[in-house]
């Protein structure tokens, strides 16, 4: 078999497979799930209706969706060795491994034992999540035992009762709601393909979600909101912003946030979160950090070309919802998640394990020397 | 960007990386590792030298094997919290399962920070899986909280005696070794691409090593030798495997342990297995199960030209050993952890971010209807 080379490294701009679950950048700028435009789903639908149409292909009627968020509202408590579990993670440990693990573990006690229950595990892993890291959160650092279960209505509002103890606003539950849609889906990223190389081994999909976990937990993927906020609040008003970017440019120190490995002007899901977090802004009644980090966006652009990713505005609107930063790629779990399993499906639809080859550029053969004479 | 279209499923036979550590059938049926070939480490070397050679690239002398493996003996313990949490892991669960939420767990507690830790938490894991599989399952089959530290000198015989609780034979002691250098490394496997694509986010060695854990899993990938098992033990004599076999073929159903995604003639490590497997059978004392594998190994030559791969002899030189078939594949997690390392090492060297990209096979673009209207 002759090896055909791969023109970049990291496989870029290299096709690995087929999917009908998304679209980045096909027309400039666009990201579409399913054939919608994120831009139109985060206006005119809702995170179930999103997971629904990933792992069905299409949106839900009202008594599917009913019916769907029903069946969802039934799996968010947490079996009691689970919470045992996380009781044991210490309260310094990386969120992203308190996430990792409790995925992980659940797998033990509620395995998918055939792929006939693969709906049923991403819907249990996508109940539970928010419990798993607010269990965690709250017990390792309030000493609390938090109950698992809420009278939200939807996943996002479920979040951030749990997180805050406090019924969520109107504003609120839409703003998690939006960004649980702009976050839950992106192609053949490397958490996805993680879980597709996963999935063709026909594994389970508590690894499959597990894997993919742990790639998100690399900062060149996840964490970028979570670095940005880092920045922003170390700014005192744009004008220092914009000084100490300047600073931060010619030191060539990285700024996250910003950029894009596939879209090349502008991310769609930029002026969508901006927006929202302008309005929280206003309701937080203190709107220097979104003034702030509007300076940054516009002093990136002035002196890069630089544009906001996804994560830029997530940052300032996380925060003005009380979310601690250390949460925030916890929460791209909870979203992604619908992606993962969705292209868990997909592969396992039409499977051939994904073992690619390597080129060899190490020592020539050789043999054993006896230990003794080393 | 254009996207590139690879020519088949799977990335197979394309080329998605560099490697130092291996080549798998560059010269028909061979198999070294940086360098050596599988069949002179197994008889010159042992496993714990196979493991200090992946990790630094060369075999470490006589002084450099004591101090690496002096180390190594004082990682064997399981800190407490994460006893618990295994005790938490019902008798049912899949072991790999119990492999995977053990690693994951540990890297709550010992994190890698940063990546010049590397080294000490592939050792850990090195170390600590034998008392993670056995503890567990000792724990939830027998209601026995065993001791996790042995006074045996290498990971193999540390893994027998935690196991049986009985000092192993010497015979015993050099095929687990054996099969343990056997099963450490084969270039760009599932498992392996999984730790190099999570790596490549540049996220921590708990998480590459968790994702490879689930990717072994598949029943694509590990667990051959398992099936292999299960297979054998129902036939009576050499005379009825075949009987049985034939009709096996005529319903086409999937006989495990022959064949192999990239050898095309035999398995290098067939033969080294099988060799020491007839050993333990005659040790044994009964070697029906043995010449019932080798009735098998002819059978399918002869009428499908399909020869044994690594996983067919490993099945009755495990069972000679008195290691029950579900711990197979944790035993492969024991030896591959050190390829999967030595990758994600390999793999920050010279990173960029694993992100292929996919061919779009869904709907054209649309737009929402409102839910009232669908």
């Amino acid at each position: 078999m002759v090896d055909k080379k791969l023109g970049g490294a990291g496989l870029r701009g290299q096709s690995a497979g087929e999917t009908k679950l998304c679209t980045v950048g096909k027309s400039g700028s666009g990201l579409t799930y399913c054939g919608y435009d994120v831009s139109d789903l985060a206006e005119n639908a809702t995170f179930e209706e999103v997971a629904y149409l990933l792992f069905n292909g299409e949106l839900p009627n009202q008594a599917q969706l009913d019916s769907y968020k029903s069946e969802l509202a039934t799996m968010r408590d947490l079996p009691q060795a689970l919470k045992e579990v996380l009781q044991r993670i210490p309260a310094d440990a990386h969120p992203m491994d308190v996430m990792r693990t409790g995925a992980s573990f659940l797998g033990n006690l509620e395995p998918e034992v055939d792929f006939s229950e693969q709906n049923k595990a991403a819907n249990r892993l996508l109940a539970a999540f928010p419990a798993i890291m607010t269990y965690w959160y709250h017990f390792s650092h309030n000493n609390k035992e938090i109950d698992c279960v809420t009278d939200e209505d939807t996943i996002g509002g479920h979040f951030l009762k749990l997180l805050t103890g406090k019924t969520p606003s109107e504003l609120h539950r839409r703003v998690i709601d939006v960004s649980l849609i702009l976050y839950a889906e992106h192609e053949f990223n490397a958490s996805t393909f993680t879980a597709r190389v996963c999935a063709s081994t026909l594994s389970d999909m508590y690894s499959c979600i597990t894997g993919a976990i742990g790639s998100l937990r690399g900062p060149l993927h996840g964490g970028a909101n979570e670095a940005a906020m880092d920045m922003i609040q170390k700014f005192k008003s744009p004008e220092d912003a914009k000084e100490q970017m300047a600073g931060m440019l010619e030191r060539k120190e990285k700024i996250m946030g910003f950029g894009h490995a596939v879209y090349r002007t502008s991310d769609p899901r930029n002026v969508i979160i901006k927006a929202w977090s302008e309005k929280l802004a206003h309701e937080f009644g203190d709107t220097s950090l979104y003034d702030i980090s509007v300076a940054c966006e516009e002093y990136m652009w002035d002196t890069k070309k630089l544009f906001c990713n996804a994560d830029f505005f997530h940052a300032s609107a996380y925060h003005f919802m009380g979310i601690p930063t250390k949460l925030f790629t916890p929460i791209f779990v909870c979203s992604r998640l619908t992606g993962w399993a969705a292209h868990v499906m997909e592969q396992r639809d039409n499977n051939r394990i994904i073992r690619p080859s390597a080129d060899y550029i190490g020592v020539e053969p050789r043999t054993v020397t006896p230990i003794a004479q080393r």
